[in-house]
């Protein structure tokens, strides 16, 4: 075999929760290929390429929102199991920590951990794990202007991210769709923090045999806050931008806790950079020559899909 | 619709380890048959029947070995995760207890697990996932003597397990293959108890949204004392067996704890059994008779399928 992979950068699988959750065809399509696209990459890699390091892409959603603090994929070294009377139970140290996604999306990465976890376990692959928070933006510096370097920009209920969702909201005077009470905490970050923590992971490769995690964002916050950002930040590039409101078409906890531990890339030397204000500014005057496109698809905006 | 079930009993998998581990094509065919079968029967609930009690099998292997006690499916209600100086860190119950399988074919229950419980928890779906040991015997008193009714009988590597391998061995006059040190300690039942186990939780379905797990079992015991059981029972009938010793040709930990948490069942009325040699002695009894047709396939029980 003349090509042999030091690292493998997985990214080409189903990203979205909604479409998921459409129906039966589309749960499956997601599931199929995104498990099985997975496991067939561990058996070309156990054959062909067995020391290279798997850098793929998880999801800081498989975890959902749990009433503790959230490690980094398994339970740190020295974590104890305690019963209600305050005895000790067993160790948990080094296992993997309940994951409890919200899609069949998001399951089908669950799915992944596992089965990456058994290769490594089992085969003595590696690999990073990233499980990441919502990226949001379209450029990153080296693209310099070249447009064909333009990342995709989604902006649908199913593809379209958050963030991406309300600055097309806001640029094409709809309001933007907050769902629910708004006060579901997620985790963000800009798509140049994304791409530097990729470089960082394989710049740094774990050992052989390590299913390496890490919980990949700059900050947390509450999508309501999001949304009274982008209107700020709209009317910055002069857009009058509403905030409206919607049922939640998901079944998510609103109202819960989010304690992230993310220190695996800091010790790399990842600094979370944070300028949301700027990077909307940037994004929605980018967005503005658009506006009319946006407005063509303005159907595919508000959400249809209910998980219910 | 006019057929609406008030249980479906899922029976219908892939159930080999070995099988799952002989290469990507076993591999993908498991992981694809057993995940999106599982998948297809959720959404088939949901649009149908989402009242009926799904029934399925998972299995004790899903947990694999861990350094604690196994509990029930979850944490229990109660439980807390302390670091290692002592101090709480979050609450853990109800959350999914993790999971450590070692093949592709336990991960593919264990992806179930995780599916199962999200169509409870956000369709509200209900079901008993039953973690079984491994199950051994042909016959239960309900099938009286009608040939119609045996049930499949594996000795091979892939398909037959621990007890029915030696069992055939000994009739056949082969030593029995103990993989390793044989220190392995697995859980075992009965068909008799697996089929009354079921029987009791059709007779008590769980609650609307519940996912409710069963670990099922009769007894847990090292696969050595097994072996020496087998002999002995061997040697009631009139056969001389040896036991014999086989590098183990699976990645597994040999020397390990297994302390299993399985009172859900006893409280709804189950009393494991206990009649091992009595078991075995009739089950090779009834083999005796076949003892050319186990030497016919002799090449097929002595383990090829190696887990690296």
């Amino acid at each position: 075999m003349q090509f042999k992979p030091d690292a493998i950068v997985y990214l080409g699988q189903m990203p979205s929760a909604p479409y998921s959750m459409k129906g039966v065809e589309e749960a499956i399509y997601t599931q199929h290929d995104n498990i099985l696209g997975n496991l067939t990459t561990l058996w070309a890699m156990k054959e062909v390429c067995p020391d290279a390091h798997l850098l793929k892409l998880g999801t800081m959603g498989e975890y959902g929102t749990p009433d503790c603090e959230i490690p980094e994929g398994k339970f740190p070294s020295g974590a104890s199991w305690f019963n209600q009377n305050t005895e000790h139970v067993g160790n948990l140290g080094g296992m993997t920590f309940p994951r409890q996604a919200g899609s069949w999306y998001h399951q089908s990465k669950v799915h992944d951990t596992h089965n990456v976890e058994m290769a490594c376990r089992i085969w003595g692959l590696r690999s990073t794990d990233v499980m990441q928070g919502i990226v949001y933006g379209t450029h990153i510096d080296e693209m310099e202007e070249d447009p064909d370097l333009r990342t995709r920009f989604d902006f649908d209920e199913c593809f379209g991210t958050v963030i991406h969702r309300f600055c097309s909201q806001a640029v094409a005077e709809l309001s933007l769709t907050v769902y629910g009470s708004g006060k579901q905490i997620r985790g963000f970050l800009p798509l140049k923090d994304s791409i530097h923590c990729l470089e960082l992971a394989l710049e740094n490769p774990p050992e052989f045999g390590e299913y390496r995690v890490f919980n990949q964002l700059a900050y947390s916050q509450s999508i309501a806050r999001v949304a009274i950002q982008v209107r700020d930040a709209a009317l910055s590039v002069g857009i009058q931008a509403t905030i409206g409101q919607t049922g939640n078409p998901r079944v998510e906890s609103e109202t819960h806790k989010y304690a992230v531990s993310c220190n695996n890339l800091k010790y790399l030397g990842y600094t979370p950079s944070y300028d949301l204000p700027t990077d909307l500014q940037a994004m929605m005057t980018k967005l503005k020559p658009y506006k009319s496109r946006i407005l063509a698809y303005r159907s595919a905006i508000d959400p249809k899909t209910t998980w219910k």
